[in-house]
């Protein structure tokens, strides 16, 4: 059950509105690595947790929460650079800027659909999909999406770090940096307090995988190469389990040999 | 550049063709958790790689074209669950068995559109999509996606494995599962391998961000609630830097204070 | 800025797991009548409300947040439909029974990508899409696209209704419908709040638009007909302030007249 | 049975090709508040109107036709913005104005696909998707998507009207303008017609629902507060059957409880 | 500009409504090899069609209008075939028999969305998009398109004639298998009266590009391989202007040698 | 199975790199013209070929492995244009160049998601989709959808190459312009190997196809219009089975008379 309030999570403030900005900003809200993505995510992870896990399930809805108020303040970030203009540049030439832009370079839809405020797509106006959206049913498996996720997520919030001169902005987005560093390191924390689980899923009993293949760095280089003697090619596995091995080829296992399908299919071409 | 050989990377045989299972193993073809996205997920990886890391961009490409391979023997075990009956039941109910299940539950259009082979979508019937592919030109960031994609990948292979009885497929993916086993040592091993690298991007001078909040569990349930004293809430972080800390509410950043939008995007209602 | 709470919005029982209706379930959650999307346009409406009318973003906001209780309730019912099976039955026949009803007529990503549990996808195993969420920027807008959103939500509701005979899922429903009566009848109320507002947008210069064709009823049968004599081609119209009128044919502006294109596209065939 | 004519619904012309415009444009051909949905939509609807609804198929039909009459008047424009340029110009700089264009903020496709054309895609180059389309076949619930669907687009060719200068685009506007406000008004005209229709689906018995919360405002503030006494909070209900009331909470309906899945899913972490 | 009648264009009866049936047709309404996808492609072309050339324009407006008709067939035989029960059967077991066929494998969108009508999806429930549309600005690339579309569009229609025994279904089939013939004939003979257009596009000065590689078969085999001597190997090339040769091996081009990237992307590690 | 080499298929250089056109070359890797749908094409329609026909598994393969060499060469062209500038450059203006002409118009998520580095993205920045590969299952139709990949896909190529002054990006496009020349020749070469397949299927015995309306071209015009007598109206069909015909008219089949459906579906208003 969710409630709300009428404040934003952290403060929201645009010196100088720039509509370029507003589009790039949409990244972080709709697109693969954006908040979107990640309330939703962990969102769709906490309603599979089992009752007797209830501390994950916890852990994952404070974070999906918290996700939800950052995409309210990245949209309230996207208005203000669209539509914030200080007052006394609002009779004259704001206006004109702000539709040049948009014919020019912005994001038409912006201001087309949405009247120049925030819409749930990337910065290249590809829609939000569920697709983006990673909820196993195994929360070792989701932990990994959970790191990686807030892993290109502060990526991108440095790429755009550096694509602002506005302190606002830049208050805004050291605020966001900081909570994916926080999330990053809680996500692996977790990890560690799971205990052993790699290979993901470790309650596959792992005597049923192929054992001359579990191990090895397999190339695939056209002509066959030396061992390059590296950690994933030598040396203990990661996981402690057995030792590296090298294979300079491919296993092999003959042609596919397919037979034909039923007539009714007129897969036949004459 | 590429280059292919006519046998298949590893033998695929069907004792028991099966139309349902057929439909199942398409998720690992195209879907979120394929070998279409691990393919070309390490082949975009490979290209972005910058010439003085040779060594990366050559563990990403071994692996590329392993997983070509594993498009193959997927779609190869796909037509061979569709149509490779045995030849005396050919000329009899076999034909209107494999109709039947495409009717009833299969996916219709492995047989309307691809005349009962494999097709480049989903288990849903999905296509796949370019935006399952991450490769963020950090290989960091891009070595825990692969993480990712491998862990729900292996958990995909385990659950098919419990979905059939047929030992031809059974054989299949014990050989994926281990596969996968080594995918996951290998990208962590190369992890490792690059030294300290959290928080992603480990780069950006993390004197930038908002120091208030980026090593502090934040909470957001209704009622402020204690510190439940978990991995991720108290003690050293992950990262080894700082020191967790539990915030029982969000900062608050006041309300958004939007204005009023220039007249021409006709948003006042009357 | 979000919270949450432990509990669900409403009690969320199955006595007879189904896992073809967690199927149906689905197109509550991710589909385009479903309460992902209701629950994010009602926030990206809130989300471009300026501070004057805050007693609409007030509006939006409380709804939006009831919404992403729902999704919460949803998704627990399609993990009791497809898990939740009593403890007798778990040891023998009711792990086939899921197992197979997957096969044949589930969703197998339910299975496949999410170990049985909910998804963001519809009912035919499409992800949802930002493409659904309609906030244009005009509160009045908006408020048909939400009557609209609510009318074919509550219609689906009814319908899974009938899908059902497990008490349970009816009592769910049942208050899912009431919910949804009461959303029709807020957004209606606030669109007479609005005061006249059609034709959206009402802020447009009527006088700016072609006055020959703006309350013509126009016919496009091949044979000229007669005025039907219905009340959209007769009588006042709706906004009270012309005559409905009737056309028996389309003006006609003449033909398109293209020139060639330039050159360098290559649109000449040789 | 569908013909056509070689004349336009409308003339199209242009006095200064601006390929930024031709990219605008591409919002009303095949963008959710475009002319593809709604043709396609009034075409689905009226496909499944039964027999004894005739009178609805025909006015479905007839507007129908006439939106395939603005796609094509819409594909014209965007033509004609991108190649149209006067003779005089063609030998010289127009050439290059308009690859220029293309190459620094127009949209690539239009040149690359199509050849200096209109194309089946949004102002953000999305393509069209079959997803917009409603078609729910209950008739209240049609027209409501179509009421949404003549306002959203109505708004969309407001906006456009204040992107261009261009006499010939205005008129065209100013055209399609009109047309949207006749067709708001015959669709409320419609359902004026139906008789009471609120909730929809109002064939649903209403006794069916839970009679405790549905009609009343669920408030979903962290702190509870007072009724704000607004027309969607006291009053009687938009329908006439009840008494709106004010919620300050939700009901709760205690936490989700889920079991552990069955082990073939392999969800268990080790 | 478009007109309607109230007739279909070709009758639709249904004898034994199947629901099964009714989700395979989806594929020839909303799929890649559907009828949406036809209409609106020579729609487009024809939409882009210059002045001089009408006779083309006219070719595509008339085939175009004939596809809209062949929607309409398609959707009134999905309805049929989802609601047409003999009148004694509905008051009995028919109405579970279609909810238990959409429960267990029918499609379900067509109920919980559509009231059991058509949409316009394709047979697995994906969404048509605009993607499948082929308008390239040059007409002989479109008459290849074209023949592409109706040869996967009549292969379709003739497997759908295998799917049913429903005389009303191989009738109505029986008139789209002949449209089909016809229209691929017709795109052929349109490419005849073109005139040389292989290599497409032929208005491309072929001396502009690389001549050592215009007319050689790449071998990519791992090991060499000597030239098989098939028709794409050895003789006159198909458009008549040179030999075909072959290469074992591709030519090779060195190294990609990227340079690091600016550091503001933060794509260093550490 | 695959194998790779470190080398390019073909050198790829860029003397000036140009952010803009860094864009525009994304149409060829990711488009619905571009060289993964091509490369995964002919992937899975060798995939399908049964054993007899080996020949054809071959030629496919051959071209499927270039082709991945031809996104490789793509990829290392799109992050030279947005990374290569010349080493003095780069401390200086260079760096704010490119991220101007990101912000104002470049493909924003080539700098945020990818780091300025190729995706898997079309040049609007819409992802690839599984949606454009054509793998009938019937190789006359498969090649038809080959030789309109490739007449598009060189269109595209000679579209490109007008849009670029750069002596390295011009000798990769005449070299892919050429690889395109070839293709088209081959796969033309092919139908013609494989004797009469038109209409496709051939396999499909023409006489249960509706023998009235096969070889009529059938006129849409609202007023019916002579014969125009053009090469697809009269003489020999293109398949030199029949003549053709001229149909003034569509042969009209009745209304739809659809019947209500089952009460459960609520499609009734009230």
């Amino acid at each position: 059950m969710f409630f709300h309030d009428d404040e934003l999570q952290f403060e929201v403030e645009v010196e100088e509105p720039n509509p370029y900005f507003a589009k790039m900003l949409q990244q972080a809200i709709g697109g693969a690595e954006g908040e979107m993505r990640v309330a939703l995510q962990y969102m769709f992870q906490a309603f599979a947790v089992p009752a007797e896990k209830q501390e994950f399930r916890r852990l994952l809805m404070e974070t999906a929460c918290e996700e939800l108020g950052h995409i309210e303040m990245l949209a309230t970030a996207v208005s203000k650079n669209l539509a914030g203009a200080p007052e006394e540049l609002r009779e004259e030439a704001r206006e004109d800027a702000v539709i040049d832009a948009m014919m020019s370079g912005g994001q038409p839809r912006q201001a087309l659909s949405a009247g120049l405020h925030a819409m749930p797509v990337d910065s290249n106006g590809v829609p939000f999909t569920g697709g983006y959206v990673v909820a196993s049913g195994n929360l070792a498996a989701d932990m990994y999406a959970n790191v990686m996720a807030e892993s290109t997520g502060r990526l991108l919030a440095t790429r755009l770090y550096e694509f602002t001169d506005d302190p606002g902005m830049k208050d805004m987005l050291a605020y966001l940096i900081a909570r994916d560093t926080m999330h990053q390191n809680q996500w692996h924390a977790a990890l560690e307090d799971m205990g052993e689980h790699v290979p993901v899923p470790a309650s596959f009993p792992q005597e049923k995988e192929n054992d001359d293949w579990n191990y090895a760095f397999m190339s695939t280089y056209r002509e066959e190469r030396e061992d390059p003697g590296r950690p994933w090619t030598e040396g203990t596995s990661f996981d402690g389990k057995e030792e590296f091995t090298y294979s300079p080829d491919q296993p092999g296992g003959g042609p596919p040999d397919l037979e034909e399908v039923i007539d009714e299919m007129y897969n036949e071409v004459n």
